[in-house]
């Protein structure tokens, strides 16, 4: 099943924004990949972001699997201390695809920051060969808001 | 404090075995890779097995954490639907050093076999550059029980 999502295979990129009340806001270069494993019912997931000045700021990586028509699965693992296992399904876009994930089960380590909840939505235009994202969380005691919103473009 | 693990570093290969009493006994190659991102606190994670015939078996991603002296937190992300955060410790070992991962938290996705609680120790000789790995693992409804063993020699 998870090859008829084929179409987020290969590398995106482009510029992203962050936001939330208990930092200063920041901009971003990001860099998502997509790659299938022949044979296997998944995608490996590898996100990256960089500074504007160059320097490396976010990765996080994970598995996408579809086990049934319209169904994922997004297994992450942060470098922040969390595990991420989120539910969510795929709606017809204008042309496109989007990926809806609204049910987060987020595990924190002892040593990390408390993030409670997350959703994610990754819309893919494919006329425009453009990937859109957008990252919502609950942390640190504040309630579920727009965290990182990125625009990118298939470089590869 | 991730840098006092940077014993850790590179690729490690070698040969493992898998059992479980729901399975057949296998074998199979592994390659373990741990990567340091310059300025950051954590090692990257990225393991693949393939069988005897080459043929791609699992993989696995994740970060490794070290928040404190001889604390250890790895995060990590399954394929196979799960997420698995491990809290553990370094013990002093013979010319070397053994991380000890007792405590799990796994979350499973609805589609994915149920996994309840994981253990792992990673032994690394420094004399002979010999990485063993053990992997503990309760399941489908079995008590935890040793699942691989794996002896991988530095290769890069």
């Amino acid at each position: 099943m998870i090859d008829d999502h084929s179409y987020l295979l290969g590398t995106w990129r482009g510029e992203g924004r962050g936001d939330y009340p208990t930092i200063d806001a920041f901009t971003y270069t990001e860099t998502i990949t997509f790659t299938a494993i022949p044979g296997k019912p998944f995608f490996r997931y590898e996100q990256k972001t960089v500074s504007p000045e160059g320097t490396p700021m976010h990765t996080e990586v994970g598995f996408l699997r579809s086990p049934a028509d319209g169904q994922l699965e997004f297994v992450l693992a942060q470098p922040t201390g969390q595990t991420e296992l989120l539910h969510g399904h795929v709606e017809d876009g204008d042309g496109g695809a989007v990926l809806v994930f609204e049910d987060s089960d987020v595990v924190n380590s002892r040593s990390a920051k408390q993030v409670d909840a997350t959703t994610r939505t990754y819309t893919v235009d494919l006329a425009g060969e453009t990937l859109t994202t957008t990252f919502d969380m609950a942390a640190v005691g504040e309630p579920l808001q727009r965290h990182l919103t990125s625009v990118l473009q298939r470089v590869d």
